[in-house]
C-alpha cells in the first residue's frame, strides 16, 4: 500500500505523540517535529506508510540515546493483557468453535488500545474488549480453517506488545509443530520483539524468530535473508495488524490479514469500512472463499 | 496567542483540505502539501497560527492563478445564511432580551459549519443551529450591554462569509451611528471581504471598512494605517471568530471576543472547554464583570 497525502496529518500527529513520549523538553519536542516535517516533505510516496514511522523512531532512539524508549510501556502492556488471559482462554476452550473465537480475540488484541488502560480500572478494559467484539467483523473463518489444516508451514507475523498475549489463543488452535512466530528485529514504538514474545511464553507454543527489521510492519526489502526464506517457504502466513497489512498488501503470497481497519486509506485499500475487524485473505486465498 | 507544535497536525489537515479545494490534480495537491510542510518546519512559533494559514493561502492563490478560489463558496454561504435570516430576526424582535439572543446567534453563526450544509436539507441546517444554541455558553451579556451603551466608537471585526449574515442581528442591537464593521483586506479561505459584506447589506447598517490584510485573523502588524487608527480609537471592539481571538488575545485593547472554542490550544488560552460558545472580555473589561 502506497503512502497518500492523507497520511501526512497522521504522521504529524504520531510525531508529536512520540516526541512527547521520549522527552519532556518542549524545545526538543519542537526540534523533533520540525525535523520530521522536513523528512516527510521529501519522502517517497511510493513507499508504504511504515517507512516514515521507521525513520522517525530510528531518529528518536538516536537523539534520546535510548535503544528502546518504549520498553517499560511494552512490559506493562504484556502484563495488562496477561491478566486477562485465563478468563479468555477458558471462554475459548468452552465455546463450540474455539478457532472462530480465538480469531476474534486475536483481532480484538489489535483493536483495543491497551495503552489507554494502563492505570485505569480492569472493568473499563473488559468493557472495551466486549465493545470491540460487538464491532462489525468481516471474514470467513472456514477459509482460514482449511488453509491452516492444509498448511505444512505456517508463519505468524506478530504486531504489538500486549496484543501478542491475545495471539496465544489463536496459536494454540493452529496445527502443533508447524507454526513459526516472527516478531520485529528491533524495537520500534510498542511493536513486539523477541524479548516481549518470550515474556509471555510464545517460544513455548511455536518457534520464535525475528524479521531482522525495525520497521513497524513487514518491509520485505528491509528483512533478513533468514526471515525471507521462511516467508517464501510458508504456505500460510497469518499477518497481524495494520502495519503488516500496509507493507504486505501488494505482495504476492498466501496471507490472511487479521487487523482492525484504523484509517480511511487502509479502508479504501481493503474495501472495508473504518472500524471493521477484518480477516482478509490475499488474492492467493480468494479462490478458497465460498460463493 | 503563540503557535504550538499541537497546531502542526491541524496545519497539515488544513493544507490538504485547501489543496483539494483548489485543484483536482493529485500531483499538484502533493506538491502543495510538501511545500507547506517545509514552510511549517521553519516557521516562527512565536507568531499566532493564522500567520501560516495566511502564507498557505497566498501560495495557493499564486499557483492556481485565482485571486479568490473560494468566491463561489462564500456567495453560497451568504445565500444559505440569508435564507434563515427572516425567521431569526423575528425571534430576536419577539424575545424579552433581544441583545442576549442576538449575541447567541452571532456566536452560532461562527459555530455552525454552513459549508457542510450547502446542498443538504434546510431542516438539517436548522437542527444544527438549534443544537449549537444548546451548547454551553460562557459570558456576561450585561458587561457587553454596558460597554456598548457607554462606547462612542464601536469596531466590529467580522469573520466568515455566511456568519456575517448572523452578525446583522447583533449590529442592529448596537447604538446606531457608532459602529464600524471591519472585514479582511483581501480574500483568504472563506473569510468575508468588502464584497461579501455588501452582498448581505452590512454597509446599510454600519460603516464598512477593511483591515488591509489577507490574514485569517487580525494581525495588527499586517493591517493598514487607516485600520490601525480605527482600532486604537475604538472604545469597544467586538471580535468574531477564533482567528481574530488567536491574533488579538495578547493585544491590550477593549475587546469582547465572540467565538466558538474550536481546539485544545485556544481552549487552554481562553480557559474554556472546547465547544464552548464564548463571549470573552479582554483584561480591559474584566473590572466590568459582576462578582
Amino acid at each position: 500500500m502506497k503512502t497518500s497525502i492523507d497520511c501526512i496529518p497522521c504522521f504529524a500527529r504520531q510525531t508529536l505523540q512520540a516526541a512527547r513520549f521520549v522527552t519532556d523538553d518542549v524545545r526538543e519536542q519542537e526540534a523533533i517535529t520540525r525535523e520530521a516535517l522536513r523528512v516527510v516533505a521529501d519522502m517517497d510516496f511510493d513507499q508504504p506508510p511504515p517507512v516514515i514511522v521507521q525513520w522517525l523512531h530510528r531518529h528518536l532512539r538516536e537523539i534520546t540515546g535510548s535503544a528502546d524508549p518504549y520498553r517499560e510501556t511494552k512490559e506493562q502492556l504484556n502484563r495488562l493483557a496477561f491478566e486477562m488471559l485465563p478468563v479468555l482462554e477458558r471462554r475459548v476452550e468452552q465455546t463450540s468453535d474455539p478457532l472462530a473465537l480465538a480469531v476474534r480475540y486475536a483481532i480484538a488484541g489489535n483493536a483495543i488500545d491497551l495503552g489507554a488502560y494502563a492505570g485505569t480500572s480492569t472493568e473499563e478494559l473488559w468493557a472495551s474488549l466486549d465493545a470491540t467484539l460487538d464491532q462489525p467483523f468481516h471474514g470467513e473463518v472456514e477459509a482460514l480453517r482449511s488453509a491452516a489444516a492444509a498448511a505444512k508451514s505456517i508463519l505468524y507475523l506478530a504486531d504489538n506488545a500486549g496484543e501478542i498475549v491475545f495471539d496465544r489463543m489463536l496459536l494454540k488452535q493452529l496445527p502443533a509443530g508447524r507454526v513459526t512466530v516472527a516478531v520485529r528485529g528491533g524495537p520500534v514504538i510498542n511493536d513486539v520483539t523477541r524479548r516481549g514474545a518470550r515474556e509471555v511464553g510464545i517460544h513455548q507454543l511455536a518457534e520464535l524468530v525475528d524479521n531482522g527489521s525495525d520497521a513497524p510492519g513487514t518491509l520485505l526489502s528491509d528483512c533478513s535473508p533468514e526471515f525471507l526464506e521462511r516467508f517464501h517457504d510458508a504456505d500460510l502466513i497469518i499477518s497481524k495488524g495494520q502495519g503488516n497489512f500496509e507493507t504486505l498488501s501488494d505482495v504476492v503470497a498466501p496471507i490472511f490479514f487479521l487487523f482492525e481497519v484504523k484509517c480511511e486509506l487502509a479502508s479504501a485499500h481493503a474495501g472495508l469500512p473504518v472500524g471493521t475487524r477484518a480477516l482478509l485473505p490475499s488474492a492467493h486465498f480468494e479462490a478458497w472463499l465460498p460463493g
